[in-house]
């Protein structure tokens, strides 16, 4: 039985009729859908769908094109994904270990659906560790100066690898829109803050000396403008007075592997769509 | 534009072609889908789902008719809700009075949809509160040789009033199953502990001698086993070894209200399908 | 045995010895300490304790001259509460409900350890229910040209009833530096976001535009400066793309509640010590 | 400036003066107290104190003789502990990884304050895992006829590599009485449920039939009772009527990840004092 499952990401304005023809026309193709979720935002009049189907029979070119005519009867956005080609994954890091060391060892276990190609850094101190995992490192040290040389090389690396989604673990460097618009929605940054609090340097001292009760992470694609793209996860955990910004940072260490990795994987399983400055991010199935 | 929403809600083996089918259906015949909500447990092939439709025209029996014929088709078992008549709620209460302030407050400011059509107690203490909020208070006293004629006259007052819905909320006397039948899925019923753990009585006084990190309440249908029912809703809160009994009381007062008044809620929104001994609760639309 | 349980709330520099010298000042009076809890921060050389003793004796003025002594050799702020006198509060509000209800069901029920004197409002909107909870409902109206006038006529009022805590329960108006000087962290607000995010004015839409996945509410002393004070207590839910505006103000209402109460909780039972701009809050006990 | 932290851990009957005569004992010889968290226990009469005392002087067994005598007058149970000896770790496992992996991460980037050892696992299956952080791995099967004989052996390679703390990370075999009585509260297992809920066998599998809405794991002090030990640590996570078994096991490896490196740290750094069948867990200072 040599099923495949194919998703197909959707959105578009709310219309009448829109999830009954939608699965009608699969049906009638003679696909079966395994998996259905949607959702509609009723007030913006905006309709979003995660279908995933599966047949028996060679899924080709075909069923791209008969979909493209439907889709725009609707004006539909969409995307498709046969499930046959594994996503090559690029992480960048700076000094900061434990999410490398997170990803890394998910990975090694199969708990992301991906092929890390490579781990890139401004700094050769964690060279150790992708090397102990059998990653490839390559060392792209950066300054203000050198700023757009190191990201053309990095583009070019990337572009040369074929590289699908970019992870940022705790990469420090600010990335220019040059190089953001060539990743649209295809780099997810961790940010050590409960988002929108504490954008920028130094969440940790600053959470500190606020003197929250909760701390936390977020993962979030990166756009033009620092922690303000997208959020696909972000979770917090309880703290006290009596928590040093040692102990923020530690505490708030596991909170930020938990949310990247889980990031990581939602966006590797097809399961997020973006809308405006917005992720939708249906439930794991 | 006098718009109704009727709700359905759908349950039946899966099988392929109903999501199409079924969205077609209500398409055809002239409404809008304003909601759409399923779930395919694909390992043990069953199917459900939560439709919400609107239309100007009247909604007559006549749906009914046509849906019946479909539903044969499909093996299914369903329910309409056409959103024009108010649930009756009953609250059962014994001694503790957190649940019964929450559930009548949020009454008061209109946040339950339903009429809350009175209170009923084997003690006389929660009077003055029900009589504060206005609402209908019954004395039913009870002892293990009066039990099942003080449940014949519950049934009977329940049943002279239309009670759609009985919350227990903390009353502490057992029902027999002569009571549960009359209620199939119709009880609420909030334990104060995190199901399965603490199942039974004293469940703080036992978290503290277990020593847990955490404790949590329950919300759930009662049905002939003593909180074994279809968990529809539950959460905690951390505690500490310093946390006596009474502080666990206390913290866990809280963790009762949110978790009651939500289920409470997800029912007379009709979010809830009861399969097997699990509830599956769509989210809030 | 008629003990008496007094609470001292102190603050100093941290001192070699210091622990030893209070804990010996007691026990040398002929004191039992039955709750010590104490917290230095040692990177600030601070040094914070709560302790609470107990004796048959008659506790009169003689231990405060004492320990008056003491302090100044420690460069001691210090607070002593004989738990003799119950806490007058004013309640504050204005459309918003959910606050006040809880707040006079957790009264009525006794487990607030104060007395609720009045509940003051800028509408006539909330009268019914101060008055179905038997609390003496004030109506004062403001606007921008009323305003110092209104905050004079309430400092008469609170003044006039001896009032310990004012508790702002979604009292929505700001309030001008020369009332909050009248009453140094003695003004409880909840604020409806997890402060930092979302301060000032519609944290709920701004929380939703944003795409946050969790939202909060957050409890907090009144300074000068809107929802700048320091953090008593605060906590979050999770939500999705699926929540509408009103679906994150029904969810928040409830952290809302929860949150407000227990900081009046702690402040009433003297576990809070205000350092800087952050609430130092000891455990219950 | 060479300082030396020693941290005690103290229990005894609660007694009157206790506080006052241990912090005069340090501070009378000349120690500075760093640190000093204590839990009265007034309903039991027990107390529990950790002090961290700070001397440049050399500590030498003298002051162990002279607290020796203050302890019998308070007729208390106490641990020393110099920090001058770095606590050996063994890690024990079976098939699944990611325990393992996290540990082992959190070793290498200095984030656990011990020396792991070896890794021993009644599998082969995750000797690549321990090999790649450059452990030594021990292979030692077992089965219901062996297991003493294998127990045997365990203890001999523990006590020969003086084994100060043995972590069942997914250890599924059964540990008999034998062996645990060899290491009283030196054994932390991570069970992957929330206890006292689901104790035994097939955790996620049972959490999935009873239908919760939260699943979690649970980090204790192994005893001669299966899951029943103190508790050090637990957390949960949410979940859906659409988390398969598989999505539970996903997302509960992330909470027995968090919990037990928690647990293990809490043990390592003198956090914990074993009260009966309970954990008394000091906050990190």
């Amino acid at each position: 039985m040599d099923q495949k499952t194919v998703t197909f990401l959707i959105k578009c304005p709310d219309q009448e009729g829109i999830i009954a023809t939608l699965t009608g026309f699969f049906f009638g193709e003679g696909y079966n859908i395994i998996s259905l979720q949607q959702y509609t935002n009723v007030k913006e009049k905006k309709f979003f769908m995660r279908i995933c189907i599966a047949t028996n029979r060679q899924i080709t070119k075909d069923l791209e094109e008969k979909f493209e005519k439907l889709s725009k009867d609707f004006s539909m956005e969409w995307k498709i994904d046969y499930g046959d080609k594994i996503q090559k994954v690029a992480i960048m890091v700076s000094h900061t270990s434990h999410n490398l060391y997170d990803l890394l060892s998910k990975y090694k276990e199969g708990m992301l659906p991906c092929e890390v190609v490579m781990v890139v850094s401004n700094h050769e101190k964690l060279r150790p560790v992708a090397e102990m995992f059998g990653i490839p490192f390559y060392y792209a040290p950066v300054s203000n100066e050198t700023r757009l040389q190191q990201e053309k090389d990095l583009i070019d690396l990337f572009d040369k690898n074929k590289i699908d989604l970019i992870v940022m673990a705790r990469y420090m460097q600010i990335l220019t829109s040059n190089f953001i618009e060539h990743y649209p929605f295809k780099i997810i940054n961790i940010h050590h803050s409960f988002l929108p609090a504490f954008q920028g340097a130094n969440p940790y001292m600053r959470a500190y000396e606020r003197g929250v009760k909760l701390i936390g992470a977020t993962a979030h694609y990166a756009t033009e403008d620092l922690d303000e793209g997208p959020i696909i996860e972000q979770d917090v955990e309880r703290v006290t007075h009596e928590s040093t910004v040692g102990a923020l940072k530690s505490i708030g260490a596991d909170i930020e592997t938990m949310v990247l990795s889980k990031a990581v994987k939602f966006h590797l399983n097809n399961q997020v769509i973006v809308d405006g400055n917005k992720a939708i991010v249906f439930p794991e199935t």
